[in-house]
């Protein structure tokens, strides 16, 4: 139940209205493992500097995520976000941004990963998330998310990598940039045109939508009174459905999709209770279950 | 099961990026008492002016809603609401708005309304709707809807009727205009405490959100692809959700909430494909039981 992620490693440092925290850890490859290793194994390729957070390669400890892929690069700088939510909790102004490593070459996946069943390729250029794609034997499930400045810049190479990923994700804004649709129903229906078996549009504190050829499921959020920092609430979203997912063996049924992102919204729930991993790191999987079934009960009728 | 409801009927002209009506049928009472009487009889009250709507009363030919609780006042005007949505469908934009009857004395409710068990207030004064609930022998479930302009210029009244009723309706804006929270759901526990036993925020697109001291319920929108024109859309969720909850004896038990809410979910999912009531009028039980129970399978897991 291999499941492999390459993503963003990086220290943030993050204003919301119940404070500020300075040079934490973060990154999407982060929060996805984290969240998808309350579920199954995880395979973490990504690249940092010399200047790399303290805490990473201990925040794993304990937890079943192999950080063989992780490159720390001498000479290089490790990626660096700075994001404030004082105006708007469920968007991010960027106050900063420092790619530093991450505008130079991609991560090697290491050999020992390239078995890997289960995919998922975070945000990063669609170039570089279809030559790490390329080197994999038989990836079984390939699941990727973008972001608003490849859709802009790289939108070939983007389209490119939708024909060979069976499930996308990526958020409302994000959604309807790429199909230039308004309506959310409408775009999920173009990006399935462009190739996904599955498209997941995040929406926030909203919930989200996701759409197959088997029909349309519409999630709201976990209900929460005490949202601290949201970073992360979506890559965490990613990491428990991918996570769940992989547990199945990658069926992506009507059924199994609409549980995967039930755990998907669950996870995140956790990850805004507190700066970076701070709260997802007090969760075990015993309160994500219980939590997962009164979502489930509170959502029949 | 008499359900009465007072609110507004006014002559509509809208703009939506499908086009243009002027001076179609509207206001909130029609929308609430075309959508709740797929349920319940419906006792209607309300005023206009001489130039009222020409469909005004065979809108409701065929259906079990007693217009016997419309004054057509004479010299007065009805009231006009010009509304765009071109910019963005999840919120109209008031172009122009002329009260002219509704800046008048409230309609009078006819002494056979009087004994009627279920009660909507809709969005007015809410002195005047203190008034007409005040006349109403032994009304079982009081449910009341408002709008920013009363809780930013008549809070004192617009408290002293949450004392009154059971249930509260408003949008996310005006909940948070009301109890100066800005998450949700802490809004929604401040407005319990100001009286009613259940509130109920709409979210346009998003859906809704309920909290009574049984828990909280979130509901997102029935998908649709097709959205014309949004109006009455609040109107006819609290029509179904009011309609079905008569037709319950009034129970409001977190299940029997959660299915009123699926009903007014689904009934506004029919008034916002087309303009006015041209959709909904084009619905009947049969299918909205069919869509409630495709959206209840939808949103199982």
């Amino acid at each position: 139940m291999s499941l492999l992620v390459t993503g963003s490693i990086g220290l943030d440092t993050l204003e919301t209205p119940a404070g500020v925290r300075q040079d934490v850890i973060g990154g999407s490859a982060i929060y996805f493992s984290y969240a998808a290793s309350f579920f199954t194994p995880v395979r973490l390729v990504g690249v940092v500097g010399e200047d790399h957070p303290r805490q990473l390669f201990n925040v794993f400890e304990g937890r079943d995520v192999d950080t063989g892929g992780i490159e720390v690069r001498k000479g290089s700088k490790t990626f660096r976000w700075h994001g404030s939510y004082v105006k708007d909790m469920n968007e991010a102004v960027t106050v900063e941004v420092d790619l530093n490593v991450l505008a130079e070459r991609a991560p090697k996946i290491p050999a020992s990963f390239l078995d890997s069943k289960y995919v998922f390729l975070a945000n990063t250029h669609p170039a570089l998330q279809q030559e790490m794609l390329a080197s994999l034997k038989s990836p079984k499930l390939i699941v990727a998310d973008t972001m608003n400045l490849w859709i802009q810049t790289q939108q070939a190479d983007l389209r490119k990598l939708l024909t060979k990923v069976h499930g996308f994700v990526l958020n409302d804004g994000e959604a309807r940039l790429l199909t230039e649709e308004k309506n959310l129903i409408a775009a999920a229906r173009q990006v399935l045109k462009m190739g996904p078996k599955f498209v997941v549009i995040k929406k926030g504190e909203h919930g989200c939508l996701m759409m197959s050829d088997r029909g349309t499921f519409v999630l709201p959020a976990f209900p929460a009174e005490k949202v601290v920092d949201p970073t992360g609430a979506g890559d965490s979203f990613a990491g428990g459905m991918m996570g769940y997912l992989a547990t199945q063996g990658g069926a992506v049924s009507a059924a199994t999709l609409k549980r995967a992102l039930a755990y998907g919204t669950v996870v995140a729930s956790y990850t805004i209770a507190d700066f970076s991993l701070d709260a997802i790191r007090r969760a075990d999987r015993e309160q994500i279950d219980e939590r997962w079934h009164e979502f489930k009960t509170a959502m029949s009728f």
